[in-house]
């Protein structure tokens, strides 16, 4: 822990009112572990990878062009690549407060004063409109994203004044917010941004500078949605951007999926901030009616393609699946404020599963190559991405090192930069303040509680094993209790304490304090492999099952198939349990041999064709689902046909 | 039979070289019947109605400012709006050649002299490009769909010469050819159209002209395609118009369904006049590859909104179905080619099947509004289509009066208004003519055969009823003989002949001739409902079974279940065989209640449910696909859970 203890415990995203505050990047440090080598391989190659993509299509070079003067009418990239530059200095910034590292430091500094050129007086900061050849400045809200870019750099800046405190950026920062807060004020232009983000970025640089004016124009940025003032873009309904329904009148997210999600989340920092109950409780309704219909296994979100949105309810593809690894970023943020807010479990729960089954599913093993989209099952090899060119946003099946729209790679980079803020939270409202933790990850924790500081030692191989052992290293005289999650899936799993083992079910385990250095708590969470069955008016799904692992999604890659059989060939035998090996599980198959039964016809038969079962038996091995893909072009699925 | 008899039979949209030739518009009168009907419609309301909305637009209009000279960089309409134009004409050209009709002859002459003055001196007609204020000429391959409405333009033409002759829109369709032909020439710009079309109209302009240039050219488009020579669109591949694979090496079709069916009729047109067999070989093997793995059950093509495409083989999304009307109107195009060429009997039940559940489901009963796209699973009602106003293309659930990329209308104008060429063709090449029916609909038939005309009268109320009784009014002394289309479903059918009842399996039913005054024959199709089941690699369909009845598609719609029931709420119990009710049918249903299982979670169970089977039994009548959402906003499925 190398930094300014002054902001000890604020070095995180959300810093929200209320009786939980998520712990601070420097209260946790993780010790390798599934976590810990994602964010040991974001510090060493994506950073660097971002960086040079966004150096070699000239995307920082725009930059440049503006504090010359030399832009035009065309310039690289789309309208929204300064958003991408804001949101790597964001994971830089949670990088850096981790640990000390010059490189990052210097691309800080380099990346800061281009940007500090670019902004003109009044603090607009934009390089795509406004300036020489350009079109006006907000000349096109719809899909113009200058507010959108405005919101990513203020989250930069926030993750820079939570974990340095107040530099170039910040100040740019809020030079920035001002302008917009001029413009866009109560008697300013009644507009929004057809992509929300600038709604949370102003709320949360409000809260990190102590600037309610920040927090009031996210107000009224969230107030003046969903009420059809965006100009329409072709063929997308107002839904796309939310600008169909207001967002406290909403029952359940709708159109692009990641604007919805942003949205929500701004809406929260707004709820809390003001007090505003109601638009709490819409989120929260939204989030209950779009995970229980809305949401793949994987936690993903987003079942089309079309406006990389959400489908109607039950509407869930496994091929079609869009699943934006940013949508699962995204829900992610709207998930931790409401665990922030209301304390419950299943928001905790959907964070592990999207955390696992979409975030860590994105980057390659080298962290230098990503899926945008996420689906759940590969008809076809994905033979078309090029390895070393910008690839479109949604090819399946292969990682792709960088993308024409290349939302993604930095959103990764941003969320594995600072896992430690989503593992958990202290609660100082009660009698005994009571510090939960929300992910498991071995490490160790430094958890500052208003009675004083809580150290644990966290020793875990979680999610290959079940086991989590926690060890009291320091622990304040005064009594703290500790609280931890039984993921949903985990029943049978077991506390073992002072007093032995005892069975603790699927919710929030409370283990009383106080606690005294020495004192060992094991929890047991069963990780063996199961069987998960679609609800039955998931139409895509129905006749299959997927096998799950602990928090971890399976799935079967055709390269774990024999020579001949297909992934989409196979039935699995449920009369056998699958069992566990290594971090997968091995599964009883058999192979069917469907005949073409509809020769010149399209392929729907006069009588029930079962050849499921008749074939013969093969045991296979089912890989998590977020390393498939990794041993070249294959095909895949999640959810297998029942034999 | 009122117009110039050195036209019949050749008023046809296709008349290719080789032994089989469709019968002329002339040569069939259809009495009444679900067709008759349907023409009648088109004729009343469509064509008129298709007019009055693109003058509304100022789609027509466009032609007088190009005539006037005031063109501008803004246009009314989309760059291929002028194409909507031409097929109308198309329309009115068949409409007009099988009845006279004033009201529409007038129409015709008044929309040809707007679009004669808006043609360059060279040749060139396009109202989008080449004008003052307006990107040059050919100057956006990829999407400016240039030569896309040239092509449409000479189907029109073709459609005039074959009925009427000679006349100032041949003679401007004429001048169009002949500057496509020196523009993109052998030694000309090496280029292609985004979207084809142009090389079905070149070819069939060329044999309607006897221009063999014209088929030249339209070999050399074809030829040329496949090279990826346009330029990329933003996030599509380039086989979204096919130019990722010479058209001569693809096995399936892929990418934009309506575009790579242009384009397979066109490489067929040139296949036939040129006599190359590799390339109808390479064409009838993607109709067998994508008819048997990537078409629906109503026939339709197209299961992704995003690129308006082919999916992957197997994936046939009912919900996300798009089967674009046009893509229908497009297969019919290729297949009724195919038939043609080689007389086989799957391209006709194709044409069939296509014919009543894509085409036919487009407009409304009363033929001022139109589906877009068909899916065959709508979730919830549609009530997002505006009655009054241009619609996006593909809003389920209500027809829309018109689209803001309105290709479909028309499309279904022309077809309908052609119905006729599609219901039979004569073979001349043997020791005695055969007639073949390949479309049953009550009328009288006058087919021209080598050996004299057989006139023949069908009665019949099919595909309500299965009975087609065909009498012989007038038949030439030699013998021809005859042969009836028993389509693939109709096992059981019977044959009475003069020798009583004969069983004839499905395929060609030969009927041996001479024939005399007199003669009657009864095909006895057995058209009670049966079930139909997906082939188990269609994942989406899993675990469901559909309904038909004769050819038509049948569809469970909410406002056919009690209050309370709910489409997606309901299984089918297959122990109890549907019974025909009017054009539909009766099933047994079972009403399940399904509970939540997944509070605060995706929709993924610990335990397989089944609460199929378990709810009260109810009987519901399904409805003829092509009927739906006739009764207000609803929500539909074709296929329905097994119970």
């Amino acid at each position: 822990m190398t930094f300014d203890t002054t902001r000890t415990a604020v070095a995180r995203p959300v810093v929200a009112p209320g009786p939980r505050r998520g712990i601070g990047l420097d209260e946790m440090r993780l010790d390798g572990g599934f976590w810990g080598v994602h964010q040991e391989t974001n510090a060493r190659a994506t950073l660097r990878h971002c960086v040079d993509w966004m150096e070699r299509l000239g995307w920082l070079a725009n930059f440049d062009r503006v504090a010359r003067g030399s832009t035009g009418g065309e310039r690289p990239g789309w309208q929204f690549s300064d958003s991408e530059v804001y949101k790597l200095l964001e994971a830089v910034a949670w990088q850096t407060a981790r640990e000390p590292d010059p490189a990052a430091e210097e691309l800080w500094d380099a990346l800061v004063e281009r940007i500090a050129a670019a902004q003109d007086d009044d603090g607009y900061l934009n390089t795509c409109f406004g300036h020489g050849g350009q079109r006006p400045r907000y000349s096109d809200l719809s899909e113009g994203h200058e507010l959108y870019c405005t919101g990513h750099l203020l989250q930069a800046a926030v993750a820079r004044v939570r974990t340095r405190g107040e530099d170039e950026l910040v100040r740019i920062a809020r030079r920035a917010a001002d302008h917009v807060c001029r413009e866009f004020g109560a008697n300013g232009r009644q507009g929004i941004c057809g992509h929300p983000e600038i709604e949370l970025g102003l709320a949360e640089l409000g809260r990190a500078l102590d600037e309610p004016a920040y927090i009031e124009q996210a107000r009224l940025f969230i107030e003046r949605r969903g009420r059809g003032s965006l100009a329409p873009i072709a063929l997308l309904s107002p839904a796309y951007f939310q600008d169909d329904i207001p967002v406290r009148e909403a029952d359940r997210w709708r159109g692009h999926a990641v604007r919805a999600l942003y949205l929500a989340a701004g809406a929260l920092d707004v709820a809390t901030s003001m007090g505003d109950d109601e638009l709490l409780h819409a989120v929260e309704r939204q989030w209950t009616r779009s995970v229980e219909r809305r949401t793949y296994l994987t936690g993903g979100m987003g079942s089309r393609h079309q406006d990389e949105g959400f489908g109607d309810d039950w509407e869930l593809p496994p091929d079609r699946a869009y699943c934006e690894t940013c949508a699962g970023v995204a829900s992610i943020m709207v998930s931790w404020r409401l665990l922030l807010a209301k304390g419950e479990v299943k928001y905790a729960d959907l964070i592990e599963r999207t955390m696992y089954n979409v975030v860590a599913t994105s980057p390659r093993a080298d962290g230098r190559a990503f899926f945008y989209a996420n689906p759940l099952h590969q008809r076809e090899p994905g033979g078309d991405v090029r390895p070393d060119e910008v690839n479109p946003r949604a090819e399946g099946g292969i990682r792709a090192p960088w993308f024409d729209v290349s939302c993604c790679p930095t959103n990764v980079a941003r969320t594995l930069a600072s896992w430690q803020s989503y593992a958990a939270f202290v609660d100082d409202a009660g009698e005994e303040p009571v510090v939960t933790i929300a992910q498991y990850a071995a490490g160790e924790m430094h958890v500052a509680t208003d009675r004083g500081t809580l150290v644990l030692d966290i020793a875990t191989a979680y999610p290959d094993e079940g086991s989590v052992r926690i060890r009291v290293r320091e622990a304040p005289a005064d009594p703290v209790a500790l609280r931890l999650r039984v993921p949903h899936w985990a029943d049978g799993a077991t506390l073992r304490g002072p007093d032995g083992d005892l069975p603790c079910a699927p919710g929030w385990a409370d283990v009383a304090g106080p606690f005294a250095t020495g004192d060992e708590i094991e929890l047991t969470l069963p990780v063996a492999p199961r069987l998960t069955w679609p609800d039955p008016r998931v139409d895509a799904a129905r006749g299959t099952v997927a096998v799950e692992r602990g928090p971890l999604v399976l799935c079967l890659e055709s390269v774990d198939l024999p020579d001949g059989v297909a992934i989409d060939g196979v039935a699995l035998d449920v009369a056998e349990s699958p069992r566990g090996s290594g971090d997968g599980a091995v599964v009883r198959l058999r192979v069917r041999q469907p005949k073409d039964g509809a020769e010149g016809r399209p392929p729907f038969l006069a009588s029930p064709a079962h050849p499921d079962g008749l074939g013969r038996e093969i045991d296979a091995t089912v890989i998590p689902y977020h390393r498939w893909a990794e041993r070249g072009a294959s095909t895949m699925r999640v959810f297998l046909p029942v034999a």
